[in-house]
């Protein structure tokens, strides 16, 4: 059975390129790697390959895909023999398609989301103006933020417990937490190829007028609960609203700030905190309703099925 | 013109004495001082005098008053002399009323907060077993959350610009920042006697059914933000709920966390940041509409007189 | 090939059970989970099996083993056979020898510490009145410091570069940097088997009259810097001298703190930071005397391979 | 008698100008106010009036003058008023001397540090491009590091208990702690005119070939212990030299970090923490070789007086 190592970028579409970028770089403190036509690619400090997250100047906000990288090279075409078997239809994708990248696959996970899988991926040197001294740094702090690394996706579809099921299934994630429905239905899912409490998150939403295949949030790493507040204090002098926390989460234990990027309306996470999980053993954490406004969460409201399913739509959506 | 040199204390009622103490001195880490048949005493670690909190069995929960100490001793009968020669009543009380204070004067605000100067009051060792090891600390820090010293009181009534007036004429009051509505009326003033950002805040409440003379909330000051997501954990553990927070205030810059007593339901802030005021010729920072939703308070939402009103009586208080 | 999951525990010595118990449990806030006629176990908030310290009665101070979990069962025996093909003495511990774990094997790295490797352990349920609301916690915060969990283990002897070696040829840790002499000798090695900057350094002692098998300390994981002031504070409240930090390193960029156990003398750091190690291929950062006093690490000086040499047995170990 | 509100600014002397703005405008983030022919003016995030640091270009390194603003317009007048009736030299400085400043006086304080008086003080707006949308602050964060405002000085003689004593006697400054030796000589000093543990600290050097109006540092308030990190990372980034800590002091409580500016060699700390000092009627604090080495500075090693004497002209001078 292939295997993924980790989450590794993702792809992401704006109809404002410069202030994407703007946002990205020079208020959050991303670092840019390297520029094509209409393609702008970025990483965190101790992102240590190509990139984590590429800009694409678009007719819309979306995401293209959402890539995972595998353990060896030759998992990728282990994972496209597999899809193909499980009739997943597969599209490969050249070599240099992707700046730095070589050759991988995508195909769409259930309820649409675009996934990638890839091993090749350059290790790009840092410009002499924005390196480190410290060489295990892919760049110095260029901001108050500083992003360390791009932490994890949070996507939404119709039925969060079907597609984590597919998740692992088809591509090996462990499932560390969830949340479920006093009809045991899987509604909210922390799930990790890595050692993190969660690379993607699935949940639920009941909202018609949404695409489906919507995309909560992307997280990144900083490096504790001060860079939240230097980032949420950075970001009201940019004019640019704060969407929730800063706050605990009760699942995962994680600490966050939630806005968006101004020119895509994409919503973005900064995560602090979390455990670590090495165990090879760990059995998923079950939360019900009776956690609900539970202990470290001091963001979390709602005790009802409903509210759950409203709170990954809501402004504040507290997961 | 006799001065104020620092707000000293609030003496709180509860209607579960021991409740309250496992509250304040248990979860919160203040230091238990001394204890007299129905009330006990609290202090920061550096509060330096007797007390900065007492606590008294009641039939309800209320605030018996908010307590200013004098620069010198003979200030405190020359500010009871000014009450009687303006027609503010005053009531003197015994040395000994309260646990290790002399004499003082009460005398109620405008719209009824009870008022209390004094000068003297004891420095009262700390037992060995909660000593610190610094010579400028009067305890140890016994929770994660270790207040340090009483920072402000925020009281809400019908007029507060009326009420910001008077503690300036009469009390010798700084007004360092204050909210205008567009009919020019004084919504909320920060007000200092020391060099803080304020040690009394004062606001309009538009709603009949509660006592005008209401308490917003006390604040003790933490040393950094680190101890709000302290506290947030630690009141989380004991299923006491969050009731704003944690956020950085606009309005003197200060970073808060807000939550309740469960056995008083009287509020209390945890606060940290904000900036001094030294100089002799600080003109009062006026906030209007225009600055609704700015920049650095991360809760702060209303951009109506409206909402403005309402904001000091909903759970979610962020001022 | 059997694969290694984790650093699970290490099995200390010492001379006075109850004052080592004292200092890791109530100065520190580990977890007390289990207790022997002679022995006692803890675990940090987030280590989510038995224990991660063992405390044992003993003549003298000492490391009895340090113990690493397989990835699955079968692990534990092909390691067994993989050492005794290879000449390594293996010794069998019968299940239950240590409280909550089962079978386990035994060895020695070269130059003498004693390492032990098993994969059966229980996850032992929290007593009420440590447990925490969270249900992804093992206990609530019982300290201001809150040790999350063990992070990794740091030992010296004659020669490190081949320990280092060894470590990576029989147990398959990963080489993640290195600090390499002028004469290419691999004086400083930090290795892992998860995903953190190290869960083992190794360093290279010149000192004769030290036992080659030394322990240079033990770390566990701290949230974020401010645990490790807590720490300092809480420490000196408690007369025990801080041995080294609060500071960055420039290797693994964890911050530190150092300090010790005053009754076995065995030293203990609180580590927070670096970096998670995710992608496959990661290529091992040479470190040089040209880096010597390099960004980063605040505390790092010495420009000499015999400086270097005495650093790791100074008081002030700063590595 | 004529009284003094607050420490209003350093006035150095470097001799590379463009490297010292480099270092204290774009390394630590002063915001630059003004520049004339050969001084360049700065202030911190919340300092309110036109600066709290100048640097002016000159032959060789110094401090030009340290300055305290009154509390009111007369008593800059009556102080010259008292020197002069006492023997003390003052020199009247016209207004516009220094850059938005009405007249001032400047007179020596024995051994020879000069000091100035001044009370007319310009509240210059910051250009838009730096300007915050907080109306509290000055300008908006334009580092990690963001210098809230001038805390202290550090000044070194050779008897530092008659300079102190001059200090309170001649200008109205309180002793708030102070470090005696078996002899009883104040030996360390900390003063205030305002509410800080301290806004001057006078420390005795014994070293002959130091000039006697030595300044050990002048520290900048930082808001907590994250801006210590993060400065000590900017810092280290920019290949400059830390001289001690981060750490914390047992006098003043402070939690602190040095280095210097590498043009001039002057010594900077930041600084967070200490207490409030509100009570009329404060005994200063005594500490003696008793408390070496105690608790909470875990930087402060030494426990005779000859230790004592060298600490302040040490690399770490961890006061």
């Amino acid at each position: 059975m292939p295997e993924l190592a980790k989450l590794g970028h993702i792809a992401l579409e704006t109809p404002d390129l410069e202030e994407s970028v703007w946002f990205f770089r020079d208020v959050l403190g991303l670092n840019e790697v390297e520029r094509t036509d209409d393609t702008v690619y970025f990483r965190g400090q101790v992102d240590f390959e190509h990139h984590s997250l590429s800009l694409t100047q678009a007719a819309e906000s979306g995401v293209n895909h959402i890539a995972y990288r595998t353990e060896s090279p030759k998992d990728v075409g282990q994972f496209a023999d597999h899809f193909e078997a499980n009739g997943v239809d597969v599209t490969w994708v050249d070599s240099g398609t992707e700046a730095g990248q070589g050759e991988a696959v995508r195909f769409t996970v259930p309820h649409g989301h675009q996934f990638e899988i890839y091993y090749d991926i350059e290790k790009v040197e840092t410009p002499k103006e924005t390196r480190s001294r410290l060489r295990n740094r892919m760049h110095k702090a260029t901001s108050r933020v500083t992003p360390r690394h791009i932490d994890h996706v949070n996507i939404l579809d119709r039925d969060a417990g079907e597609t984590a099921a597919w998740l692992q299934d088809h591509l090996g994630f462990q499932l560390n937490e969830y949340f479920a429905t006093p009809d045991d239905e899987y509604f909210r899912n922390w799930l990790t190829v890595a050692t993190l409490p969660h690379d993607v998150a699935v949940g639920t939403t009941f909202v018609e007028e949404e695409p489906l295949e919507r995309l909560h949030h992307v997280a990144y790493r900083v490096e504790n609960i001060h860079h939240l507040f230097e980032a949420a204090d950075e970001l009201s002098e940019n004019d640019i609203q704060i969407d929730g926390g800063p706050g605990q989460h009760a699942m995962t234990e994680g600490k966050f700030l939630y806005f968006r990027d101004p020119a895509s309306d994409i919503r973005v996470e900064l995560y602090t905190g979390g455990y670590p999980v090495f165990d090879p053993d760990w059995e998923p954490i079950r939360w019900t309703e009776d956690d609900a406004g539970v202990a470290g969460d001091h963001q979390w409201i709602g005790d009802t099925t409903d509210k759950m399913g409203r709170l990954g739509l809501t402004p504040y959506a507290n997961w």
